[in-house]
């Protein structure tokens, strides 16, 4: 019976690199840029893989969209209740992308740019300057969905896409 | 000095959840399903919050697809190479979805079908039964890419999308 039981042990993960952005501190990161054309699309920086497992980066290189999971190292704790940027109303947590969650684990889809050894060049980045990294997996077909339903964020003034309000005639070049 | 020294320190995740699949044992996840049409997407299951957690469900009735986050509880520890499903050839972990990873982190977007209290309702799964959930994250606009390249997986057999060859007439009603 104790088997059935699920566990609740914790599970510990180690760092495999550290993410380089250009926001320094949690300031430099404009909570506006959620809202506004582009969004993070041109924020540019590095992922840095430890040369222990660099080996692990092979064939990497024809993939144009990468998953980056991070700890949110600066994360104030776990709410069940937290406020978004620009929000009045409480939501619950599992319906943001809010930091503060039970556990600190963040996620984010880039675009590779390059590689130079143990380091990918990306663009999208949206996390602090040394925010630990935890895994990296490439982005495929399956994980772009159509369709897509954004529940309270929906008419919010919360534009997750840049081109949401823009005419079909400009969508051209935009990621 | 230290304090921009990257930190290796462990970061411990604990379950939060626990998800329930229709696939008891690894022998009952047919490899096959990643190179045929359909793949996972009809696989209903349950993702199960612990009530400690509940709180944080609200206001996520109103999205359509939702990110799951999950431990690679039976993964065979990190390997840097693996093979995949039909491969012959060694890929970079780091290249692939392979619960082999250095972080036994696993993620899988999953269509919201429903709630009933602490349990959702899903489709799209493609874990074990007794899986330990880390977290849940609403899947937004942004998390959609467009022009996706897949590197050594374009025309290695691995359709992704399961209506890649399909002409656009049978496109009706895939989710």
């Amino acid at each position: 019976m104790t088997a059935k039981k699920p566990s609740s042990d914790k599970i510990a993960f180690k760092p495999i690199g550290v993410i380089h952005s250009p926001f320094k501190s949690r300031e430099d990161i404009d909570p506006a840029r959620n809202v506004r054309p582009g969004g993070f699309a041109k924020v540019v920086g590095g992922i840095e893989i430890f040369p222990a497992y660099a080996a692990g980066l092979k064939d990497i290189d024809g993939f144009s969209h990468l998953i980056i999971f991070f700890a949110f190292h600066r994360s104030q704790g776990g709410r069940l209740l937290v406020h978004p940027p620009f929000q009045t109303r409480a939501r619950g947590v599992f319906s943001t992308r809010s930091p503060h969650r039970p556990n600190p684990l963040g996620m984010t889809v880039v675009r590779l740019l390059g590689r130079r050894k143990n380091i990918l060049r990306v663009s999208g980045l949206d996390m602090l300057e040394g925010t630990p990294l935890l895994d990296i997996k490439p982005y495929i077909s399956k994980d772009s969905k159509r369709g897509v339903r954004r529940g309270w964020m929906e008419g919010s003034g919360i534009r997750v896409r840049q081109h949401a309000r823009f005419p079909l005639s400009n969508r051209r070049g935009i990621i």
